[in-house]
């Protein structure tokens, strides 16, 4: 077996910063599309063109790839999950289910293949990977903390005793199953009617808090 | 290799079924346990105590193997998921929370190690194996069409444009991304959290019902 030679100062240099860079990139692609246990080191190198030398360098194991891969999905949640949501509304109510929508235009693009990456790593990571749980579980309280500020900013339009941060962790929950269903259904029809029904509670909440805001009105 | 003598007539005899009962018991608990792709053929083999040829006669292919595996869970719905949650109340609202509750004694007993099986399953099953697909839905159809017949059952509490079928898969989602984020945080908290909201929903939605009528009745 051949080695290419590692370029071991290839860390203090731009290229090796964009050496591995390409590296993460291809291991998050890879990971998405076929998942972190099938995918082997031997495509990861040759989807990056990188050398096992520079790839060793960066991550020592496996597992530490994986840990960049998902620090990696925890900086994109802002600009290619929310952003293009918000830039699609105002409303914060409809800016919650623009991200929904976000993963029904995925699953569309994909043909039902990919759904949500973080949600497939984490069936796949064990408790003998502490790290790579930590960063599973920051990347999913990053979007519960971004749909519980929506929640927030919507709250004069919902009763009192509705708590942003539950309901923040239901829309995840509806969002993952959802996504699952889709996938193994390879049809909408399950992730429609499972969102269509949040709406249906989001909705029946904001009719209940002009209901009880009239009511004070006519007793004033 | 040595090969052990396969027995061909093993299916149409008692020890015959016997051995293939063995087989997709084993099958199913290391699918559960590690998931089909992490599951090799050798393992099966060892944990059922039966040779390869037993095996290749009844399951020529790996997939045949897993067919088998998820029609056996379609006849443990009823005795294994349903009706030790309807066992424990007659009130149909609760049985579909203790039906939820039933994942989370899962979660609890296996450390958070196992789910729900069929969830697994279906993230691993590809477009590849149409009939492991068509057997994963029709599972998932068959726990939806139970949580609806609860739902039915309960209609004359819950507001009258509420359609059951919509609702019982909200439910399946609902408990699909609980499983999945309780299995990441290796915590109940996301799973309790969103399981309280779907219980909010659904107090709501019957507080609703319980409004009207009384309306109707000042009406009268």
């Amino acid at each position: 077996m051949q080695h290419n030679t590692p370029d071991l100062n290839d860390q203090s240099t731009d290229s090796g910063t964009a050496t591995r860079e390409r590296i993460v990139e291809a291991a998050r692609d890879l990971f998405f599309k076929q998942g972190y246990t099938a995918t082997g080191i031997a495509q990861i190198l040759s989807t990056a063109e990188a050398n096992s030398g520079s790839l060793y360098h960066f991550f020592p194991s496996k597992e530490d790839l994986l840990i960049a891969v998902l620090a990696k999905y925890r900086t994109m949640l802002e600009p290619r999950v929310l952003r293009p949501a918000f830039d699609r509304t105002d409303d914060s109510i409809q800016r919650l289910f623009a991200v929904l929508e976000g993963y029904r235009l995925l699953l569309e693009a994909t043909n039902f293949e990919l759904g949500c990456p973080i949600g497939n790593l984490a069936l796949e990571v064990t408790n003998s990977q502490p790290e790579a749980r930590r960063l599973i579980i920051e990347n999913f309280k990053a979007w519960c903390d971004a749909i519980r500020g929506l929640i927030e900013d919507a709250s004069d339009r919902l009763p009192s005793d509705i708590e942003p941060a539950g309901l923040a962790t239901h829309v995840l929950a509806t969002m993952e199953g959802s996504v699952m269903l889709a996938r193994a259904y390879r049809s909408f029809e399950p992730f429609d009617e499972a969102v269509n029904q949040l709406k249906d509670y989001i909705r029946r909440l904001m009719r209940e808090r002009t209901r009880t805001r009239t009511k004070r009105r006519k007793r004033k």
